[in-house]
């Protein structure tokens, strides 16, 4: 299956660059700007618009929605609500990040009325954030995933993935050092990325762009997030390697670089996939 | 003509780096911080500031208001409409980017009325937006012009340049691989630039702010229009010699880089504008 | 003392990378990316939130709270007023950098009210925000310091510093060519840093941010503030070293990059501070 799942990846990334399609984000101010260059780098076309008065419009000429949750608040989160709904109604993916899920009681609820309301298609977030939302025993450490969570990734990780995936009826992506992604029947582990990635603020937030850009070209949306995370892991890695010894400024750069310079045979060459 | 013209562009960028002009901004979330960063880089100091309660005391402190509606809401589009009007009251420049014109109505009928209400000294915007906003018949692509309004380019173009630029009483610019100004009298085509500059976010966003810093120490718009999108596009053919084949990431920083770099010879010698 | 005090910072320095203490910033959209990266480049965990429904929930979380008034606005003075309260109520410092003081009705109203409803720790900024805040004849340039303002460095402006800390019982820092932080008892002068840390937005939050990754893991606020800006000062010096002379935006990717890469030998060496 790898072979052919990771020409499939490489056949996606190049329907990104000739179709350009536009992904609406409603997402935090913090990495609101690595997330534009990010999906520019990857070839679509990035769009932010939040005010309720114009999200369903805008999601309405868009291939994909993408929701992040972390910097949300009261205006934001009734247009995230609408937005979510319009895409449903367009047959839109929705993709979710749950950012800082567990750290408070607004992103809990948030989080229960996106659920509730919006069909989700791709929910990708740390090991901490999809143990609370499963209803898991979860530590959070605020943003970033607690190590005490990290420590259940491999074969628990996973089984809390499928679970979920079935239960939400939707692709579910936990990234970490080891990415686990499920759809209730089919997993997949990533092992590419590197540790440093942790130490540039929305290299989450990032990836759950980049799988926004896959699901723009596809209604597949297993292979969609397994490209969008991947395809992070591989520029970080080369990242790491090109700048990595120079510090996290220039590592930051050099994963959006990286995710500019990608190519069909990078991914076939570098992808580390087992099910 | 272009030789003085350049040569007094060159006194400009002298100029603004003598006086230091605050360039209030009202602008989007995804691109502000190299707003303000490519603003410095110039030699002018920005100011970032969008409540109703301050917005009018800061405009009154500065020397050009540039307003962008790249993530515009309720609470920002009042705000917009106070500073304008107390920056026309205080004599001071406005210059608007209408980022996404076309793409919801809410932008539409924004645009509409910060024309209405406010006298524009500049307005920069890519062939889509500009199109749109006159009239034209345009085709949007989210926040990016369209590759039919692209073809619009040249002759065409300029004459809907100068057609709104009479209309608004206003310069009119239309930036893309050939840039347009126009005053309705006097019109130039400007060639600097580079492809890569579309796939990074807010290239349009930070040569309407450049263009702010030049109207900061001039009330001749469209020398300063003109000023600051070649020195973006000079910025950028530099930017892509010296780094475009890192990446995206690399070739961002480096705009940031060479804006800050520029000196009066070198605008000289690479400036390519003709009427 | 300088060389016991030098020693204490580094062990400070190591003592947050092993605790990972959670920031949260309330801050501005301008700089919020570089006060998240250069958190993490710390060793820290940055967290940005700011709706009144979560923010006394995130700051229970947390170990240091930022304030930054550099973007306020109604909704975000509200959450700034509940989550300090909190933080006092849960004895955890609160650091407020006054963005702008002086330039607008709506941020001294602010400031007197954080002043006046939140015990602050540590108050950051520049000469012209701490002389207008100290009551003394101040002059505003927008955001940055003016001249005549900066004129007032040296054994006038620590006597501003320390008597203004004396009132508020707090720690001041006044950051610029020279550093200077009082405890209203204790005062130092740092001069580490470089004149181009002026020409990158942010880089005073971003000292201010760094203050507080200090103040998370000890209750000497004097240190925690000379710490942060010092490893400020510092990576702005190794920086410019490094890639200076290619401009400003590589500048500013090279600070977050000597901040992560800070070890206690190169605090300990290249430390320039005196009583």
């Amino acid at each position: 299956m790898n072979n052919q799942f990771v020409i499939e990846i490489g056949r996606l990334h190049s329907e990104v660059q000739a179709k350009k399609p536009i992904i609406h984000h409603l997402t935090n101010y913090v990495t609101v700007n690595d997330c534009a260059n990010i999906v520019l780098a990857l070839g679509a076309s990035p769009i932010m618009a939040d005010d309720i008065e114009e999200v369903e419009d805008i999601t309405a000429i868009s291939s994909a929605l993408v929701l992040n949750i972390g910097t949300l608040n009261q205006r934001t989160i009734t247009s995230m609500l609408a937005a979510g709904k319009k895409a449903n109604q367009c047959n839109i993916p929705v993709i979710l990040d749950p950012v800082g899920a567990g750290a408070s009681q607004l992103r809990n609820q948030t989080i229960a009325r996106l659920l509730d309301q919006i069909q989700i298609s791709i929910l990708r977030g740390n090991m901490s954030e999809i143990r609370f939302i499963s209803g898991s025993d979860a530590s959070t450490q605020g943003v970033d995933a607690s190590e005490r969570d990290i420590a259940n990734a491999g074969q628990t990780g996973m089984e809390t993935a499928a679970r979920l995936a079935s239960k939400l009826n939707c692709v579910v992506a936990i990234t970490g050092a080891t990415d686990l992604i499920s759809d209730g029947k089919r997993s997949l582990y990533i092992q590419n990325g590197h540790p440093l990635l942790s130490k540039v603020t929305g290299t989450g937030c990032m990836s759950t762009s980049l799988v926004g850009g896959f699901a723009g070209v596809t209604s597949d949306y297993f292979i969609a997030a397994s490209a969008g995370i991947m395809c992070m892991g591989i520029a970080g890695e080369i990242a790491f390697h090109a700048v990595g010894s120079k510090g996290t400024g220039s590592f930051h750069a050099a994963i959006i670089d990286n995710i500019s310079m990608l190519n069909d045979q990078t991914i076939a060459e570098m992808a580390k996939i087992h099910e």
